[in-house]
């Protein structure tokens, strides 16, 4: 597949593709200062983010240092340039990532009721590349729950609530609006920080959303574009009612085509905003384009 | 190393670090449109863009796919939902990426008078996390060499002037100004297409700029943040002059701090600024904060 | 899958699992001065022996090695003991390796008439760990096809004949007896060699046996164990004939149960050959217990 | 570095390099019945065995299955023939493999006096190559400290002491001789698949040998080739007297050359022994031919 040559990305970007140039027009209006955040987690090094220990270990090698220099076995070039090369070995869904929209199938489908045997070997349609061939520029709003919760990470099996959204909406004085990305800090990474890997993992759970009609409804009149989080599962990994498992990657992101944007970095961000007031900026998120992936790791932008 | 334990970023950042809030509203205030470019090559697939045959295949590995719930080794969750899972293998520096300043070396240290020991077992210093902690956020200059040579990509050995920036430049109605992102456009890609790899790769070499005293005169007088192209070597390779290569890489990146962002696509953001006579605009580029790594791959961002 | 709950490893190693003791030490009374001769091509460096361009690269990751204890990011444990630590990347086909019998689907099915969804996301049936807990121990038997061609390479598109092994084995003073493991050197690792890799896979053949009925038959009629050769194809890639491609992994390996070794390094074995005169001797191959892969790299043993 | 242009073997392969036709004959002659037991550990799926959690995670690659040509994004070849085609990561030191000499430094040198430099960038000198260009053909002795102890494993801190080896030879009927490969199991193997990962590698310990005069001199005097063991470590990791950690890597690996093959499954061979009353027979394994390697998994053959 070619840079032209691919499945229309609209199919599997979802309500990304409805995103015109007026709405980043209006999601640049809303920087003043000129602060950036990045919203990325570390990768390698100790990193301060929960990984999901069924995947592989994901894993920097270095090809060439500065050692295979004093070694001899390698010499810098005529005029005296050496250099060091490397590569990784990463989880699609891995640290702080966003999921392509063929990601989730329900009933046979992925999105778009495209047959789920389109994912075989690699994602035909609605691949990561379809979300990174427009790029994610938007309108962001922090929505600081772990804040209104007096700063402690909620519980594990905390299911957060539409009207705790709307209170935390209400005290930063934001309305939500059409093509918003909502990023919810819970402070479940803050969580794992003191618990560690096996306390962590052990009947893992963690605070977020889970299927409602009102929350279904709500994200439709709002035509929110998507849900971003400070957790891995970027909802709540168990409806307590329905005892279903992450509901809302089927009603949200494969049925609505909202975006999922997970793992993220919300710290320093709400700091800021707790300091300043204010909870809303330019969110840009860039995932690479790799075709075929379900999924990419990003390292989004918030500018305020 | 914890997202807030580490080696000051500013150290590792370069011309980067000394951008500031005001800068990026001066970015910011390019966009008059809306319009968004995204110049990141695909990654896998029948990629549109050549790769250093010395590195490893870059790879995509499908962990679970809708073959696996087919054959019952994977059931879905309670509720239904099924997901495909995956992983890849990147090379630091393959596809459209961007150079630490740690990558590289040149008398026995890195930039800032590090020693190059520091890059054993990966970057310590000058990693790609500290050009990632802060975001590449600019004004970006698009320099359509091809396009000013007729649309005929340039010769593997031309080595591109200053005479030949200006004169992009002024037919663009476009003054360099400090903290700008220079993004030459040099057809290379294009010639990569028609070549093929064997071709591209034998006797290898890639139009550019070069050392040059004046040129870097140029780039210290006019605060140039950093240069972009649609090459893999981001300069000719070889300087014919003096014989040494990719002198660029130590005198621009590793002495002078400028970002160095490799194999970008700057095909569709050309034909657009052709059109509409709007060679300026946003540039974002947010690479992964990978502790150690000496580059990372990118899909940066062109908003008009 | 644990080492004693799996499934009957005899239905998925063909021939080998009707070797018994008998036959082991039956091969083992041909050795009489105890040299030993190893059949592995090098993995890695300046390899001898050429690779499929279409499968990943064979990487070898230095995890950790002296430079790291010199940098100091790693010491040595009490009383001094400093380690290097690596890991690899290779292909289930890449080198010196054997097939497991559930590699080839031809109909539907693989070996025994096992629905071919057996193989999604590794063999259920038929890997490469129902020959390796079995071990290959049996007679081998040089067939030096390349010597009595004068020692020149045999063409790329020559077809390895009946009379040409007949011929061989006469000259050699040796039957073929059951459960004898065929070893045909063509010196197509020596043309390689000569080539160079963009000639060797230009239009790529490779000398070998290829379906007939009479090979079929003799083939059934001596009770052959295996096929091992100097080749990637292990046959001539297409048959002249019918046109059908790789018919002799469905026919010997898929339908017959065959062992299929290639890529072997039959060079230093040869020289011995030809200057004792003795073609028989003990083979020993033992691949990995690698569960749902569908071959393994070996280092195959030959003693005499 | 080619098949025949490499940096002799003999250097690098320490007592392996010493054995002779005469000792291979003299092992071949122990077999009697033809048994053969294959003592691997199963790599992927639910192995047996545990994997240091350090290192990065085994991993099986499915490049192309059925589900492939289901699709139809890959079709069979002329003829009808489909296959499976896969890859593998796998740790140098992971599961049952063997060490290269120069896998242990102290020092600062490597087996022989090599400076440790040498291993840059992976071993230039002792890499697992030199192994595998011999092959490790000689008599194995199982030395059942395991079954001595009435079948259970034997403690996580327990000191195999000379006197226990020599009162389970003497059960055995067997001597050490010049050459010997000795195989001990202590069912640390059974111990892991009771207490699972997290048991197991809390406060990490293994029985083992440890360092001592009388051990050093025994191995001497009895030219002992080497030692396999069914833990990780294959050896106590911590000398209870001297607090120095794998010292025996040292002494007897970097220092004498023995032979050191961890992680083996001898519980099929052990009940075959216990039952049949005989300890000894032909042992081989076969490393790959990795060049620059420090290690390679191995799956070795016991003949009876």
């Amino acid at each position: 597949m070619t840079q032209e040559d691919h499945d229309g990305g609209a199919d599997g970007a979802g309500r990304l593709a409805a995103l015109g140039p007026a709405d980043r027009l209006r999601a640049l209006a809303t920087v003043r200062e000129g602060k950036c955040f990045t919203l990325g987690t570390e990768v390698f090094g100790r990193a301060p983010a929960p990984a999901d220990p069924a995947r592989p270990t994901q894993r920097h090698f270095v090809y060439r240092d500065w050692s295979h220099y004093q070694k001899g076995t390698v010499r810098p070039l005529p005029g005296g340039v050496a250099s060091v090369d490397d590569g990784v070995l990463l989880n699609c869904h891995g640290g702080s990532h966003l999921d392509a929209l063929g990601h989730v199938i329900a009933e046979g489908t992925i999105t778009g009721g495209v047959p789920a045997s389109s994912t075989i070997g690699g994602l035909q349609h609605a691949d990561v590349a379809a979300i990174a061939r427009l790029g994610v520029v938007c309108r962001g709003v922090l929505v600081d729950l772990c804040r209104q919760a007096g700063g402690e990470p909620l519980g594990r099996d905390h299911e957060v609530t539409l009207g705790e959204i709307d209170s935390c909406l209400r005290a930063a004085g934001v309305n939500a609006e059409p093509g918003d990305m909502l990023l919810l800090r819970t402070g479940s990474i803050l969580r794992y920080s003191r618990e560690g890997d096996e306390e962590f993992f052990r009947n893992y759970s963690e605070p977020g959303l889970t299927r409602g009609d009102a929350l279904l409804e709500w994200v439709d009149a709002h035509q929110i574009l998507g849900v971003g989080t400070d957790t891995l599962a970027n909802e709540l990994p168990r409806n307590p009612r329905t005892g279903e498992e992450y509901p809302l990657h089927r009603y949200l992101l494969r049925d609505r085509g909202l975006q999922f944007h997970e793992g993220l970095w919300l710290e320093d961000l709400a700091a800021d905003s707790a300091a300043d007031g204010r909870y809303v900026g330019l969110y840009v998120a860039s995932p690479l384009k790799m075709v075929g992936a379900s999924g990419s790791p990003v390292n989004p932008l918030f500018l305020k």
